[in-house]
Order: structure tokens, then sequence, then C-alpha cells
């Protein structure tokens, strides 16, 4: 169920025809009321027109739905691109009884095809009748926006007299063409937008933006948070914040656990930095890392390959003060090699496993979600789509 | 030769025994005089005590000497893998009549294994009497810096009545453990310190900075020139530094040659940005995404992934002006897709390649040398070492 958790919310998903085997591609969520939204998109520069409409369309704090297209990105299309976008946009609203900038509009897929407006008009004209509050509405919304993912991602969280609920694709794909992340979450908590765009913004930042598959941020990235109120309760924002922030890990979670190219999930908990920030961005750079994640591959607890991708994270780090340990086996304190029992070890990374790296003695810590590269990723990524 | 043809330079190459197979290990190249120097290193948090050593005894603008130890970084060793580099390079200075600020001592090889002082020392009390400007000299030198690199690299070029010449190591390894580059070029020129250190800043951001093998730095990247004066010939600023730039982008594109888990070497070249460092950065970004150097392997004109990892460069693209070319044949223009001949341009992806990225209409340019991400490179790196 997830999406219509919270009162007030309706979805709905159907093959429109933008994917050619018959799949569903197309999901409306709509609220009942004017609902206060939040979103967070993508910063890429070469974005689709869809993340500009978007920008414009939660600019005044609130959206009365969402429809997102999966299997087209409607990326790299230049202006036939956006007058499509743009009509698609028009003709939701027009069904919804709404303005164009009360829907956001979400595109997935290849990048360089347009979308075919035509389709996706006729298909959310059938899916108007079909929006549902039963969980089956919401089932079907989730599986519609998938791409590659091998399964649909959703959360459920309960506030104190209000619901919260979302829905997720993207990220752990092994064709990341279509690794576009979308989430969308509901909830009928009397929520400003003003504190909606906060919470967001500190929830994306410890989930999806602790997330790491492979590196990329791609041209289609949203994340939006819609609130209907009609809970009639004003949850007090830090307990609001933290349930978000737990949705939204939950998803991220799910879509570490989807990826499909790797062999090993891998949480890696950077510690002792001067701040979160700090510890997130040493963290994202290890976890880019090339080599980093080919030992992990490996099962490989090459700590100094950590070491020397934490160097270049731009942050003041002094190696006499890092120490590194795999499943819970320390391999370096302080900068120097501690010896450990090889075998022990190497079985425990034979499966998913978790790093902590310790930086330095700041308060600075973040979690970040991550996986193996391995041969089969450089296979699957290499094929012609 | 190379790093002895110009005059006033000695070198020798041999076995001390940081490598336990028996192959060269320790190179040293002396200048008969003071020479100006100027070197560019790391910027690493969590570089080797020998980088900080090497800053120290450059920031003079003389050096004595070189000494190069391979198969050992000595990074992750804490204060006695300091002390151990401190008297290798106390040792070196004393051998050679010379302060210990005047040897730019360097390592590479495998982190978190502390140097071997003893064996280094003795090994240069035995190379001091081999020191040669023969051929032969600089040959042993460019073969002791060597780690997993296939082929030793040279280079040598003729200014107006004056030398220039230099060796190289690192880059384009199948296991980047010991992926730190070293090159030292030396000069027979009469150019100042100042004049140095900036005509190698710029030397380095078009040739080392510009290439892309997998996308890390090391704790022990050194770069270093040394100028003799002994030619007395005061080459023009502009004509030393273009001489200086040009022997760099050879050694660099031998180190691309040499990239043993890759199939393909792609030369990118960044066209329209702002400015050359704005291409440099969108050039950077594109080659380091696995997604881009995936495809590369696939022989997939996927001018998609190029275009959407150009997009979080945070270089201003306006992706209406992005035209993406592969061998030459145009498979976007203007952000849109161009239909082309695919046969045919596959098979002129299945060697080496180049691509070509219009971003804009600026002035700005740069050129890649990178290569393609297959699953060799996941297979070697995953071995544990």
């Amino acid at each position: 169920m997830s999406v219509v958790a919270a009162r007030g919310f309706t979805a709905a998903g159907l093959h429109c025809g933008v994917k050619t085997d018959g799949v569903p591609d197309l999901a409306l969520v709509k609220c009942d009321v004017p609902a206060a939204a939040a979103a967070v998109f993508t910063t890429s520069s070469t974005a689709s027109p869809v993340v500009e409409m978007g920008r414009r369309a939660v600019a005044d704090g609130t959206l009365r739905a969402v429809a997102a297209v999966s299997g087209c990105a409607n990326a790299g299309v230049g202006r036939p691109g956006r007058e499509a976008a743009e009509r698609v946009a028009e003709e939701a609203a027009r069904l919804l009884g709404a303005g164009p900038e009360d829907v956001l509009l979400s595109a997935t897929g290849p990048i360089g095809t347009l979308l075919p407006d035509d389709l996706v008009r006729a298909g959310l004209e059938r899916a108007v009748p079909r929006l549902s509050g039963d969980p089956a509405g919401g089932d079907a919304a989730a599986a519609a926006i998938l791409t590659t993912d091998a399964r649909a991602k959703q959360t459920r969280r309960r506030g104190g007299g209000y619901q919260l609920g979302g829905m997720a694709k993207g990220a752990g794909m092994v064709r990341p063409d279509m690794a576009t992340m979308l989430a969308y979450l509901t909830t009928d908590a009397q929520v400003p937008a003003g504190q909606l765009r906060e919470a967001l913004a500190e929830a994306v930042e410890v989930s999806f933006n602790s997330l790491n598959i492979d590196g990329c941020q791609s041209t289609n990235d949203t994340v939006a948070v819609l609130a209907s109120g009609l809970s009639g309760v004003k949850p007090r924002p830090d307990e609001f914040a933290a349930l978000l922030a737990d949705a939204c890990q939950d998803l991220a979670r799910q879509m570490a656990d989807d990826a499909e190219g790797a062999t090993r999930a891998v949480t890696l908990k950077v510690a002792g930095a001067a701040d979160d920030g700090a510890a997130r961005r040493i963290g994202r750079i290890v976890a880019d890392s090339a080599l980093v994640r080919t030992s992990f591959y490996g099962g490989d607890p090459n700590w100094g390959r950590l070491l020397a991708a934490a160097g270049v994270a731009g942050c003041d780090i002094s190696p006499d003060q890092v120490s590194i340990s795999y499943a819970g086996v320390e391999t370096a304190r302080n900068g120097v090699a501690v010896p450990y029992d090889e075998e022990d070890l190497f079985r425990k990374l034979e499966g998913d496993f978790t790093v902590e790296m310790t930086v330095g003695d700041g308060p600075g810590r973040a979690v970040i979600l991550t996986n193996d590269l391995t041969p089969e990723y450089a296979v699957f990524n290499g094929e012609r789509s």
C-alpha cells in the first residue's frame, strides 16, 4: 500500500505503451485536497526538462498529483522533449481538474528518446478512473515506476495519529542507463511546506544521498513529499523529520539490496570526522572508488585503498588517526596495520559486511550504503542498449 | 637514456631487496651541480610521509638528487614510517655529499608496509658508484621505478641548444594498489626555480592531470623537474613551458597505453566550455564515470551516459548545445540524437577511438586520455594482495 497509506491519497498504475513489453509504465498519485509539498531534484545541468518543470510546480509549496512515466527519461531531447512533457502535464491537470503546475511529472528510462506524449496522455485518461485508496492502488503505482528493478520498493511508517508512506525505484541497477532514482512520500500529517522542505532535505542527506551504487547522479532524480493534512495532527518538527528520514532510509536500503550486478552489500560507517557533512563526503568518496569497490568484490580487507581514497575527500584527515575494521575485525589502528586472523576474516567477507572507518576524533558520523564492483557490472553495462 | 640526456645528470638503478622477486627497486638520479627544481605532489591528506619530506626538500627551489624506491609506498605506516624515510634521505645525502633536504625521496608500492630502510640504505651505497651519464644509467633508473608497468616510460625533447629528458611510471595499472604515478624530468636549460614551478604546473595540468585510468589519486604521486643550467641556454619561458608540457604529455600517453586491464584507449576531447579549466573538469568527470567507461568497453556509442555524467561537473552546460561524436561519427547534435550507420560505427569502436564532446560555444578545450572499464579490471583488482 504505502503511497496510499495516508488519508487523502489515491493511486493507480498501468501500461500506456512507453515500454514495449507490456509492463506497467505510468503511475499516478492524487491527493483529494491541495497538498503541502516539497521536492528535491537532481542538480545535473543536463537534467531532463521534466526536472525544470517539477521545480516550478513545487515552488509554491503545493501539489495535487504526481505522474511518473517509466521507460523514457525524456532527457537529451531538446525543445521537442520540453513540449511533449508540457502537453502531458497539461493533460494530467485537465483530467484531475487542477492547474498544470499542480502536477509533478517525472520520467525515468533511456536518455535520448522523446517522450511519446500521445501514449502517455491516453494512459492518463485510463488511469484517472482507476485511482484507488486501496492497497492495490499503491501497489500498482509502485510497480509502474520501476525500470530494471527486481522488486517494487514501498515503505510505511506510523506517526502519533498520522501515517507516512512511500514508494521508490532505482539506483541499484545493472543497467544504469535507467538508474534514475524516484521516490514519493505521502503523509496525512499537517505539515506546512517550509517544514516539509527542511525535513526532506535532511532525510535525503542521510538516505538517498548516502547510497552509493555507481557514483552517478542521473538527469531525472526526484524525491517528493506531499502532506494532505487530513489527519488533523500537527507533529513536532523534529519528530516528523525523524519519521521521514526513517522512511527514506528504508527505501534507500531496499534500493541497495536490489543491486543486481553486485554480490555483496557493504555498509560503510565513518566516524571521527569534523562534522557529519565531512563524514558523508569521506564516505561517499571512498564508496565511489572503483578500487575500493573491486576490493569488496574480492572480499579483500585492503584497508590501504580506503585510506588512499579518503585522502582525496578534501577533508582534514590525519593518517595517524585512521582506524579501519572489516566485519568487526580491526585491520588498521592509528594508521598502521594490525595483525588479524586472515582465514577467519576472509570467511566473514564472503557475504554482506560492514566496514567501520574512524578518521579522527571529531563528532562527525555517516553511514553509506554501497556494494561491490563486479565483472558482471562491466559485462552488463558494456552491452549495447 | 632520457633522464641523463641533459648535461650534468647521472643515474643508476638496481635491486636492493624491497621487492622480493629480485627485480630493480631503487633508482637514483644525481645532478653534478645544485639544480633549480620544482615538484608537484599528491594533494591527498593521507599522503606518505615521503611526500611531506619532498615538499620541504623542494621548498628552497634546489635539489641535488632524486631517490625512488619501488615496491613499498611507505604510507599508512605512522611515525615509524616517517623515521625510516628520514634515515634513507639522510643516508642518500651523506653518500652524495649533500644536505638531507637536497634529496627528493619517493616511494611507490603497497600501502601499509613499512619502508625497510636498512635495505634501501645499503642499496644506495651500491648505487652511488654505479651512477652513469650513459644511456644505460638512465635505462636502469627508469626500470627501477616500475611496479606493475609492462614497459619503462622515457621521453626526450630537444630545445634550442638544450636538452630535456624524463622517466615515469604508473597510472595504467591493473593493480592500482601500486598505481602511484612518479615522473622525473631533467634539463640543462638555465631556468630559475620560479619559472620551473609555473611551467611544471601548466604541464602537469595538460598531461598527468588529464589522464584518467581509474579516477584515483594515490598517497605518493610526485612529478619533479630539475634544471642543471649546464647548457648555458636561457630559453624563453613560453618555449620552455611548451617543451616541458610536450614531454609530460608523451609520458602520460605512454602510461595510458600501458593500462593492462583495458582493451581500448579512448581520447576524450571536450570543446565549447567556458574555459580550459571547465573543459578539463567536464572531461575528467565524464572519464571518471564507471557507466561511461563500461560503455566504452562495450563499444557502445551511448552518448546519453556522457551527457548525464557531464551534467554533474558543476559547470554551466546547456543540454541543447551538447553535440557528441564517436570516431568522427556524430551521434547527438544540439542535445538530440542523430541517426547514424550502426554497423559502421560499431566496427570503428572495436579498437582505440576518439570521442568529441562539444558542450557549448565557449573557447574552453581539453583532451583527456582514458580507457575502458572491463570485467578483467574487476577480476584483477578483486584479487587479494
